[in-house]
């Protein structure tokens, strides 16, 4: 999923006014300098390309990076700009916090893929911050995940309170047959009877709630059994964490999807160091 | 810090729209329900009074619900809702993520406070999820903490970077003096040596950045045999973990301020279950 | 596909200030008064419930309405309206616009469905009027229409210019592969022989583009003997109008996808009329 | 009329939003092409000026276009793009869905004017797409036509329903008189009488609205007779189609209005091609 | 000119906005209080209308109020308000700056009026606050006074500048002739000569600019003698003041249009002050 | 305090649009003119920076300006810019309307500081005009004054209503103590009892409001008396006038506050006049 930059930096702005709504209060020496975005942890790096459209809106050069989804450890320089004290200055804290977090999200999203990408493919939910989602599910596939649906609408997810409401997983599939010939139909389903019925009813993606490892293997084989599991791809959700990620691929599941990568991740660590200024040689103010 | 809710319904309407841009395509059955949410963790609950205003937006009444900061266990119903089924699973996402994050804010907040507070404040920073940090300083505030400068432009805050454009401490100072006698002035120092100049040059705040807590307890020594630790607020900052707090808060600091309650403390497990149902008595599309 | 009721609200005000942003020069007696929406033309109504929105954010009350989807026939009364005079006449071009220019499209929607329906579905296309796509997609599928993807991300739809960048069906199909697990894939061919390759390399929806009746028929044959007829979803679009409709769905195809019903349908006509008014009995201004 | 650049390109962002607010989900490849918009059909041409700045805004450059007005048949090539293939792909939608309506509302406003255009104007009416107005407007002022007021409020229009209200056509415009010295004020009437005493009343122009042609052809000529011709400008209005045009022409009124010309003209078909690839040289991403 | 509410309730939220950006960091007591805006000042009060738009958003109940346009002195109350004390001191600064700023114009406006109202029709100009204008024309009008066009755009107006660029008063006409039928031409001439072009070449108001009142008189009595003046609207403009506006009025022109109204009338100043309280009964939260 | 230059834009935009919302009925020539901005009266020139902004949004280069806060007088040209006729036009409004209110502000406030600038500061107040504060606050730092808080969250004001609400000034100090480390407390009193409290509860700044000059003086001294003056910033304010402003300064005060300048201060005259034109050369509508 690639989003158009013109989008991304409509946000950027936004991010950028939450910070800078009351001015800059400190009279910035006009200089021009070169600074350096260093790294202060180890991880998967992610939002490098969202940060070097931050810096263009504010009239900073990035005069070289690191790419997206590349491994940092302490003390890598991650890029280095160039631009007035004053821009840069400006953009510093939205442009670490950008990082800090995306790289987080990519860097426990990647830890769980290294355990199992070979076998199964890691994958978000929506549990992501408020307003803040196309930021998330862009690092989760910087960090080699699936991002999933993007919101409500793009897939067709009947979750437990659906099936609670229709009666039924067959009457709950039949009332979305005619949503659109477009999109995929995914159930949420809690035991074994329910995935078979799902997978019977003709849904795209069977998504096995909250299962141990142990449960959601004993569904697989259940499906294969009846010649079903072809049929289908095998979701498993809940209490995925780094630990127990492995457990879960053997079940021989598709896709793993974890809240935890994106609702509780750690940031990584990331800081701002001017490094050599000079005097800017001419007022620049009014060009772009 | 209150905001007022005009303000924060704008807001709660640009998330309702990330996850419903493309609206639900599931027909959900036209019934009245009552639906809980619970919590599956232990912590302190915040977002109560903003999910209100978003159940609000979308005609979903909400019949009881427990008061932001008060501690929770699994099990507990922190809101019972009641409304039509298509407006309340309209919401859910929305109001879990909500929940969940400043939940997680304030528990961390909470734990933090809960082991110094009585000795020295727990304050957050700019460390935030950009476009979300409203939420996030609020989150703090219902943990106990302080929710430090809300933008580059409410308190003057001379940082490293600063001194180093400016070639002084006290030059930096000098500086910002007439920005407005209606905003503190804070620096961020290095040494003990900077922290003496700082308060001699009539700051507000001093910031003892990426100090151990020996040298933090040092340099406010230092500014109490100068007879100038009265004169002055000081925090510290960097590094800072649930761990570690206890030992900078015995080094004499007024203030403790920390990234980590907002950029990785974990989310707090929420969900939302459909608890009963009856069917509409009468169409109610075109009310409020 | 449901549209939360915020959602259309923000829109619909939109709409509003488009026509009222300079205010209204004509100072309208402060009378209450009851008005009638007229059709002066036959088909199918749509933007009933738009309508209904519409009239409340400016304090209109609906007495009564027809329901959207419902035949009407020249002289048929639509709504019936109450409210200040000036507050209908401030909505009256607005709610008919939407009113004709949805009904319009329904109308051609179902004339098609009408034909066709019980054999194939009759689907939209994303050639609609920038800006007011949600409401044109909303029209379709009151006429009995399948609104086909919302916008470029919410299926992953293979066209023409992409497989002459890719080079070929397969390397195209083989890029995408990896989008999304939720996402069903389309492609776009122009050939019987593409429309195999792309039915073996695993695509969910198979789209015959610009091909006659003759040839549609031919390729669903040529899928059929090799057994791949019933693994895919097979759609037709380019150049299908009302007339040769019928001929393209005796092909054997699923959906047909039509521009026309967005892009070139004639609106319906319609008329508000008031009726009785009478003065009202007490400044009302500042309530809502 | 003529819009400032920025106010298209607010608008026109907000059009590609809508089409790609879930970001592209098909990588393309990082080429270098040659594209064209070609023509399928007869017609006007119109939009032309609107999609450079949309291209403008994605950064593809347009090298060749036919101007705004020009006349265009089939096999036509209305522009040449250059630019990464991606960013073609993201502006083709919504360049070919803004050619194709503003082409198809120049093309049927040409056809009217073609046929009575030395003799009276053609004017467009409000019957417009909600949100689209301002283009649609500037697609009759290419197709030759006068766009008549944009919204409720640049010209004083006393319609039927206020005349209704007011209690007669006198107490309208007397109602009307002080509005402001710098806006024309018109009236629509059903009679020759109304017409009478509405150019008595000393309005500017007078709308003969859902006469027959005969009809306003007595009442042009009972103004005459009265000496009052002279004194106003004459409209009809309602029911005007390419087929009657002229007889409504020959029945002596200054100016014909035509809510068909923008609810219901056809659109003009049109598509996009690429012709040649070649490589990027290098990495364009962060300069604009 | 009347403004929809909508339309005024959405500006009013940036104006609260402006100031309630970061919150109100002062928790006030949950009581419940009436209150009263008081005049300090003798002038015409405008801005009520406005102000109790505001108030209605964040729930204060207006229990009585002054009308927009009445005559005040020194100890008025204009408004008396029952709510939350908390509600009430956030509106507080925004309804004030309105109602003083409004309440400055109008009674700008009414003196210019009061001494030739009788003759002549005083009107505003474009040199508004920008951002603002909608409440100064409101202001304007409300004062007695002509709001004059709103924007470029409502009516066609000939300056300096474009008869110079155009070469001539009858080149610049012609140019604009079928801008459309539905708006006035005015032109802005600086001499005898150029008026007397400009009413032969039929333009709808002739702008006297910059001229003293004896030579409008001149312009006037030239106007007459050719038998023009009644043909034309005639407006006279810059450097008119309340002392010389008699002398103007006096020379037989209709309009005088002065900037002084809108861009240097002094506010009129207002105060709000909380008169009794008393305990909020239950919590109020979540209701609207 | 300095704004970010994508923050003005922003702005800017909103107030070309405000102006520009139906576009430039008038055919201006194509072609390329220089243009200066000429000043009409004496004062302080301010929002040159701002202008230079606005006229790089609609592509005209400013060839030449003065500096905002230098003196100018009648028949100084401010500002020389060049581009096509068109775009002068479109912004020559907008640019003067901020022009002479940014200017007339810093005028008054200037006169102020340099009657009593070397004794004490001039302040503004939050009396702005509604959507337009970031601009006057940045007139008022041009014209040597002290912008005072931007909102109502940036200091914590305790006004007279807030007194009366917490009971008495040391309750009221009470309830803000714990908002913020970062923010200063100010409170507002009436006479010397309450400033005495004030400045012993610990408040940074202590506000004489509407007390005359002696009482202020009085004030001041009281605290001396009690070595309490050196404890805090004295601020007086409530009817502050150029005539008074050197009485009220040699009362001792540090600060004096006066919403004079923003929300009276007389507009500062300018024009604009078109110099010399030239056919364009090529067409440069595509370009930015």
């Amino acid at each position: 999923m690639k989003f158009p930059r013109f989008l991304i930096e409509k946000r950027l702005k936004e991010f950028l006014e939450e910070d800078a709504i009351l001015g800059n209060p400190i009279p910035v020496p006009e200089v021009d300098v070169v600074a350096e975005i260093v790294c202060k942890d180890r991880g998967i790096i992610a939002g490098v390309e969202v940060v070097k459209i931050l810096f263009d809106i504010i009239n900073v050069r990035v005069l070289e990076s690191l790419h997206d989804g590349e491994a940092v450890t302490e003390g890598d320089v991650v890029m280095i700009l160039n631009g007035r004290a004053e821009d840069i200055l400006l953009g510093e804290r939205v442009a670490l916090n950008l990082l800090s977090r995306m790289s987080g999200i990519a860097t426990a999203t990647s830890a769980m893929v290294g355990k199992v990408g070979g076998v199964v493919r890691i994958s978000a939910t929506r549990k992501t911050t408020p307003g803040f989602r196309m930021f998330e599910k862009m690092a989760v596939e910087i960090g080699g995940g699936d991002p999933h649906r993007y919101c409500m609408g793009d897939t067709v997810i009947i979750k437990d309170n659906h099936i609670g409401l229709f009666g039924s997983v067959e009457r709950a599939v039949e009332a979305v047959r005619n949503v659109s010939f477009t999109k995929k139909v995914e159930i949420e389903v809690n035991s074994i009877e329910d995935a078979i019925k799902a997978v019977e009813s003709g849904v795209d993606v069977v998504m096995l709630d909250n299962m141990s490892a142990e449960e959601a293997a004993k569904a697989v084989e259940a499906l294969r059994m009846l010649g079903l599991r072809d049929k289908v791809v095998v979701e498993v959700s809940g209490g995925i964490t780094p630990e127990n990620v492995v457990e879960f691929a053997s079940a021989g599941v598709d896709v793993i999807s974890s809240g935890y990568i994106t609702h509780s991740a750690p940031a990584l660590d990331l800081s701002l160091r001017i490094r050599k200024s000079r005097p800017l040689r001419k007022p620049q103010f009014h060009h772009r």
